[in-house]
């Protein structure tokens, strides 16, 4: 682990070419070190905090790297909650690269990923989960993610493990002091009371772990695959449903061209569209070649949208890719939807008949060209994600986290044991025990309890400059 | 053109994922928005300017959108010398997209690119050819292009070009104030002092005018085409030159992936080199096909590296596409090196006597897989940049955009008319009508005259939130 004695400097903002970019320092040195590369009118040494200085900025030649705003915070009321100062120069990398490797010949050090945000944590102005909430909230792709995780932020889920931890406390002493008395006979915590008190709290554990399906969908949003044959329209059918919003939809060059991923956001709720189209010959072969990266791709998805032609008459392979798209999405319990295109053209099929083999599969005719019925995909799209606004937007907490999930189930299977032994009539020592593991179990969502280990594995996956 | 009392807002930091993003809003309502919609220990209305304050901004349904840092400069104190607010708020799209959407609903208007800047520039705050060096300063991509951005930024270009406009403003007094005195018969200025004033003046302009190839180079880099069979180790060639610096390099998403177009700094100036793998085919049968790409690509560039493997005997075809090269570059001024790589290999070729037809052709003997001589060929490259570093470095003024040429080459024409008027005696009128063209040709420059078009046209290049 670092230690807080260091400088540290990153350029906060993306990369790329723009007005503003923000190079941040924080630590003991930070106005220190800015002061020998920074020309104002006056030292920043000697200014008042969460002031803003215009002045030049140069490298040790003395020559002007670029003319900058240096905004001082003096700590704890920063970010990290140390001395920070916030250097805004013309964006442009170059110059952004250039005042960085400035501020380190000057004696600072190149942050870390997340280092910001841990030294924030480290030095007490946020807990863990808050903490994890800042890279959620900068990687939101839609209301609900960023609702989540600025809920997060404001420590909703660390007050609601908080209570948690409290109640358990509250048995855990009863039952210590119990131990003081025993010899005395005195009954301190009735046994229904225990068992009871215990059951609650398992529930509630069990409540938020329940929440975490949702979480996963509402931070990485629906998984919808686009699978057919060739010239069914399935990037028709993707460009209708972009069309709609294509404004609040989150461009991030390099997540979305290259993988052929889109993004869509329905009522708040984000749906990450994958258009088979690169994989259309191993979608013709599907059967025969058993192609394992389609495969996965069907596996995977919350719902495989099967899009067929109804203007030409369906043949048997059709078919046959209706049910291996049946079974791909049963296995690990996606949604099939089959969507008929192009019903702006005559049909050629007998529609009754020859889909009575086929029970319990939602089939939507449309016309990506007409953009009729695309409505009614959207709404269908929306009740595969499974209620999951309803419950939210209800405002009950919401775990997105793996990490919190695993804390709680294994806070859970501690007070579990503690439930069988106070039915037993374990001696209250023991169970005690299990209880105080399940306090830590929770502890190390918020950060109360925690290693290294752990730390360095959430803040490494943070960008650098957080 | 936009009107001035509109108040403006945009991101003005990259897209993308990161710690940090800054909204920027400028105009008279700029604080008075935000106030609706920034909740923090106080209004903005009531802060003193460069100030910083840390508060919720919120929707108008009163939701947090993130906790945000409001920083106040109020005009003229500030980039446009309106008042502006700089809202940091967390890196990612959907946070920043929607802070943004909050400011517009409140009264904002979405800024047009570069229109931060242009403000700027109406407002009197810096002129026009500083204001094209904040674009320049953005878009800098080695350390002479910075160099001369941010030297045109301090206004050295300007004040050049005022002294120009001084000096001929001078003559052209004189000749109104003898205009005045014609019929007296005073001779206020002599011909000889208005022959000997306009040569130097034009020999100036001239200067500024030839500083416009080197500047070219400066600012957009050398062009360097790689060219050459397959296999003859292109790529490596590419690959070792990039494995020098490949920290300092500039990577921008988008640029150089997808043109096969990679940018190395040697001795502070930056080189583009674009491997004509792509077009490999064409290579091959340059000479049969003619294939306009290719011939593009190498008519363009100022130096063409051509690569040839010297453990396999050279062909007559290897010889055609030497001379097909050499006609390329002589074109329109290139230079060819013939890179003979490989030399790690048993050569199999007889150097003195296949060569013995081509004269005048620098030929560098090098191996990419050992790096032997890949420094000499970096000596090369900076030696075929033509002098422009040291001409540089020798403090001169530099001219790196094609508008400022432009109108340095009509001012020319116009003095240059003047000085044959002068020669021949004509009338002090005719004279002063054409000192005062090129004088209005020279405030284009910093746009002492322009027009809305001539605006239009610069900032419309400038990226939005500039």
């Amino acid at each position: 682990m670092s230690t807080l004695e260091d400088t540290i400097a990153a350029i906060a903002t993306p990369v790329g070419d723009a007005g503003i970019a923000v190079i941040r320092i924080s630590g003991p040195r930070a106005i220190e070190i800015c002061d020998q590369r920074f020309r104002g009118k006056r030292p920043l040494s000697g200014v008042a905090t969460q002031t803003a200085h215009y002045g030049d900025f140069e490298n040790r030649n003395g020559e002007r790297i670029d003319e900058v705003v240096a905004t001082i915070f003096r700590g704890p009321h920063s970010f990290t909650a140390e001395d920070v100062v916030e250097i805004g120069c013309h964006g442009g990398s170059y110059v952004t690269k250039t005042v960085l490797a400035a501020l380190v010949e000057s004696g600072a050090r190149h942050a870390e990923p997340g280092e910001f945000t841990k030294r924030a944590f480290l030095n007490g102005r946020i807990d863990l989960s808050q903490a994890e909430a800042v890279a959620d909230l900068i990687h939101a792709r839609s209301r609900l993610s960023h609702q989540a995780s600025i809920q997060q932020l404001s420590g909703r889920i660390s007050q609601q493990i908080q209570r948690l931890r409290k109640s358990i406390l509250d048995i855990s002493s009863l039952l210590e002091l119990e131990l003081d008395f025993t010899e005395e006979g005195i009954d301190l915590l009735k046994k229904e009371d225990l068992l009871g008190g215990l059951t609650q709290i398992i529930s509630s554990i069990q409540q938020l772990i329940n929440s975490y399906e949702r979480g996963r969908i509402v931070r990485d949003g629906v998984k919808v695959v686009l699978a057919g044959r060739p010239n069914v329209g399935k990037s028709s059918i993707l460009n209708s449903l972009l069309n709609y919003d294509r404004a609040i939809v989150s461009e991030v060059p390099g997540t979305t061209r290259d993988t052929l991923e889109e993004n869509i956001s329905i009522g708040g709720l984000l749906f990450s569209i994958t258009d088979t189209a690169g994989l259309r010959d191993s979608f013709d072969k599907i059967e025969e070649m058993g192609v394992e990266r389609a495969r996965k791709e069907l596996q995977s998805a919350d719902v495989i949208l099967l899009v067929m032609d109804s203007s030409s008459r369906y043949l048997p392979e059709d078919f046959r890719l209706v049910r291996e798209c049946e079974l791909e999405a049963k296995k690990l319990g996606g949604r099939l939807l089959i969507l008929e295109n192009k019903i702006d053209l005559p049909d050629a099929n007998n529609e009754n008949q020859e889909w009575s083999w086929l029970n319990g599969v939602t089939r939507i005719r449309l016309s990506a060209k007409t953009g009729q019925s695309i409505e009614q995909l959207r709404s269908n799209l929306l009740e595969c994600a499974q209620g999951s606004e309803r419950s939210f937007e209800a405002g009950s907490a919401i775990i997105t986290s793996q990490r919190h999930r695993e804390c709680l189930s294994r806070a859970k299977t501690f007070l579990e044991t503690a439930l069988v032994q106070g039915e037993k009539g374990t001696s209250p020592e023991l169970i005690a025990d299990n209880l105080n593991l399940s306090t830590k179990a929770l502890g190390e969502i918020i950060g109360e309890v925690t290693s290294d280990e752990i730390l360095n594995n959430i803040f490494s996956h943070f960008c650098i400059g957080k």
